[in-house]
């Protein structure tokens, strides 16, 4: 990126969670800071109109920016798109864009490569795939880099395919892994529903789109079988807790022959050493939620149950940073030649 | 038990929250409104000396009543016991008071029957093993109805055992369970620790004493060992989020050969159709903690994952009634002859 | 109330907050409990149709039961009728049923005896007023219990009223009251709107209807003038906090010349010796919220300010229980000449 | 500042809340990534030995850095030292320092300058006054531009004083001011004890050090006695909310004779129209404290209640940032000629 060019990015589905947050980091990226990125169209959809100060009055600097129709006309003469929608609406936007305009699509329409999958989950066609912004897994930071169009990873498939990859793809584990994934309630989004309702979630925890039914079940699939280079069984079980932010992953899978608590350490070690985004933590210090609030970390940690013969892995992230917007942001910046980090936050809002 | 006796209770360890918990209950039994049963000693360690109204607000017409030292001078004389105590102290009461005593101990001293399994997880001796406070457990309700001495299970086994028995029993899944519970704070207790304080706890959520060092993990084998007549491998994780009571238990396990959703629920059904305490939801209804608090109930829901091949039940209860004071109760009602659900609700204090 | 009729009692909005609450407090109720009273009709309106075990899966004993449409044909044939729903409904009801229906109504429609104030706060025809169910406020206790209409108070009426009436009535302060509360996000009702998602409340505390705006001002003037015997200035700012259920209340108002601590407390004690729901709290003790949760108390505690010349009275309770359902059924309690603390605890739910 | 200067920064008590918070907001201080601000000491009392990591994993980037012993030694040599100790330690600190180090203190030590109210409430002798770091309050920010000493403002005086300062300034009030603040619980720091843990604060409000106890009161005074130029009568109650992060804060003040909320509302705009960290919400919205999480801001709201006569204002901040830590760096930006606004977000981490 020549020093010169000013970056301008638009926002589309400005005033969900997804939206918000990487308006969030946005405001205090380095380029923006430095007048070299522009924020310019927010837009949405029922709320067009109205403006970001009724809307997120977290967002003080953006105060008297009105929300805009979401069209191609209002999105194109940006350099960058974010996609904050619904799934469904990415791929008629992404083609109306030209290959000019970088699209970063924060929704599910180009996460999947299996057409059946897609369907089987979405009960749509499949758009197909755009390159899968998680620079952690291997290979794809270099696909980032060179793209125009990336599908960042749902929430729950970020926080499960970093914990799990090291031993799935060094053959640790039997490729049949059980993952239960405590979430925050922003993760559902800013929709008005009695069972979202502060009364309802408050005090109160629940399992819900469990044996398989939840859209990001394929997602962490396609993930692993990726580095295992076969089959991975995943049963995934999602579970509601009353708090804003955050998902505590628990990956629990049969050890392969001859695995130890050394040879796990090892390989995680090796595979995240160089990773500014993911923080193996010290033996026996397990990962918090509080501890990656509003930063871009996934925090980790492995444990062998020797009498279960199980490995135990856990890993926190902020669902609405590395789970979505920081993603978005740290593809931006790797997809635009910025630094990676930039704008990016290692150390968490705590407590 | 006979109409006109009053049946005398102790409380030691009344300060803590199961011992709160057991006195919540007591005020509002009938036994107790109608004159038949008097609640007596309460006694602490370092709360001796204070009154039940600076250190329990919440029961004000205990609220002139000093607690007492916990010693067997004070406890005896009583019909019942409850004991609220930290593990250790247990075998010396029970040896204390004569047989015509009934002690029912909230604490883990007499759950274990494998002295081996005690030592290692608790590093002292192994006391014994005193009738196991289950009901719902085959077998147990008339052990617990003989019995002067009573074991009340810990809140974990009793949301696993109660989420998994029936289809462990009914061979329906390998006997290899990857249990995941999610907790409320009050189960960490009413001591001071950093770890423990609201800061520290609200908004986040962590994973602790993983990979089978938790000290409930060789109680729910125990269980789950008994009903299958064989062992039972169980990998158990529980995880720490913010709300003062409830557990969300997840249990995953490998089907058994030709095992559907159809077997999976009439094992259910019959496990629990006579049972007050436990619901088993309509399909496609997932239990939920709120639904249980202050509620002496067990909500519990089964689901098959045909694509992984794993059984995946949930259960949910208030750790401290059902997971504690509540069973404690149950306990005694069935061991005096009063009926099992005296002063239990089934309806949950919700939202 | 003869011992062998049994009292049918209907549930007109059973599925919102106030109707859950009701019915939870009616399966503990002694009379049901002996069957000498009946649960009948439960209706509601976008409910009809559902069953209970869909919409309050916290109230396993009436799974089964199926709302029906709240129409006067449903609610005629009960001995009482509870309504809980919102303003605007209660007149025509009220109406249609007969003098030997007894209702009672947590809705506002019947509060307000003051016609202006009605129409300057709803914007709509004043129905009139109904007894006025405060037992603890001097003269009503004997008024509802010859009543056969009966509105239950405000949630923030009867924390703000408890508080501070003693001092009101005897002149301990000047007629010109602060009054600031903060609640639980259940007083909001089980409506779905953005602002009370839990993504939006937890975590969070914001003031509204501030300065005059929330409909409940006129409503603690009209209590505290009854006891005044002319005007007070009431200036009342609810604050949203991030609890299911629960309001702290402040009150503050200027000393009255010669006001001291010693008065205040004997006027207090004087008020409140008898009362079964009122807990003053030793000096130095501060009312918690948690330590009224489920219960139909509401703990006072009394401070005088001499640097600022305040009086500052503090009050908790649950808004469900002694805010609204309990409130209820003590009122039913009394105008059947049950005993009035019949199925309502004082012990509450506590942590 | 000359910008070749590398400024060398030591945290004293860097474990507790505020140090944590100073040190996460200097590790997004442009100067520090510029390599031009360097972090020296992290010092401690009971953590000293321990590593960062151990004690503050939200940090990952200081993980490996040794906590030292809090002594002069250990600090001198750096440019600037924050103190975020308990009360009592800074005056021997600030004495053992030379000039030429900036000390910047999150105690209450210098925060008083009158003597007596220092031993009215701190029990102790007066160790002076140094100046108060609170830049938007009229004269501050110059005399914060100059300092060497500067004592960093109590959480709720921040949110009182700007609430309440620019109408007491312009006579819009009488000096009679009612200050009710909502907090949560990070407010009471980093210290195990019983009526902190999070089961005695989830679901639970309480009011504390009521009726003038507060340490707060006297210093919320001070600052408007000296805009009012003469005596103010604050009556202050704070409540202890379920939140880690926030007060909102509730000033309510009988209205001079004809005060009217565009002469309010006029004023406030009047004094904040140039505040980087204040916002005057417009009419209509309330201040909600997820709306500053994280960020330095302090949202405002007027709003006049003729009927009672009373101007009602709110504002909401982030205890630890605008409260505590973010204020500190405002101040050190300041003294040192730093932008004012470095490292600060204006930007909050919602929801």
């Amino acid at each position: 990126m020549s020093e010169s060019k000013v970056v301008k990015v638009a926002v589309a589905g400005a005033t969900g969670y997804a939206g918000g947050e990487i308006l969030r980091l946005l405001l205090g990226h380095p380029a923006y800071l430095a007048g070299r990125l522009k924020i310019g169209a927010l837009t949405g959809a029922s709320s067009a109109g109205q403006s970001v100060g009724e809307l997120m009055p977290h967002l003080p600097e953006l105060a008297d920016r009105i929300i805009e129709e979401t069209t191609v006309e209002v999105l194109s003469g940006h350099d960058v798109v974010f996609l904050g929608l619904p799934h469904g609406h990415s791929a008629a936007i992404g083609a109306a864009l030209g290959e000019d305009v970088m699209v970063i699509d924060c929704a599910a329409d180009f996460r999947l490569r299996d057409a059946r999958a897609w369907r089987a989950y979405y009960g749509s066609e499949h758009a197909g795939s755009w390159p899968y912004g998680l620079p952690e897994l291997p290979g794809h930071r270099e696909d980032v880099a060179k793209a125009t169009r990336i599908a960042v990873p749902g929430c729950f498939p970020t926080g499960a395919t970093l914990a799990a990859w090291p031993a799935v793809q060094a053959g640790l584990v039997e490729p049949d892994l059980t993952v239960v994934a405590v979430t925050g309630v922003s993760g559902a989004g800013k929709k008005a529903k009695v069972d979202m309702l502060g009364a309802e979630t408050m005090g109160s925890l629940k399992a819900y789109s469990v044996a398989g039914a939840h859209r990001h079940t394929p997602e962490i699939a396609q993930n692993l079988e990726e580095v295992a280079g076969g089959q991975v069984a995943v049963s995934f079980t999602p579970v509601l807790a009353p708090l804003p932010r955050g998902i505590l992953t628990t990956v629990t899978a049969p050890l392969a022959q001859g695995t130890d608590v050394e040879t796990v350490r090892a390989a995680y070690e090796s595979a995240y050493a160089e990773e500014p985004f993911v923080h193996l933590l010290p033996a026996g210090q397990q990962p918090q939620t509080q501890h990656v609030v509003g930063s871009n970390m996934c925090h980790v940690q492995v444990e062998v149950d020797q009498a279960a013969s199980k490995l135990v892995v856990t890993s926190a992230i902020d669902n609405l940073t590395k789970g979505t917007g920081g993603a978005a942001v740290q593809c931006m910046n790797l997809a635009l030649g910025f630094e990676e980090g930039a704008g990016l936050s290692r150390a968490a809002v705590a407590p």
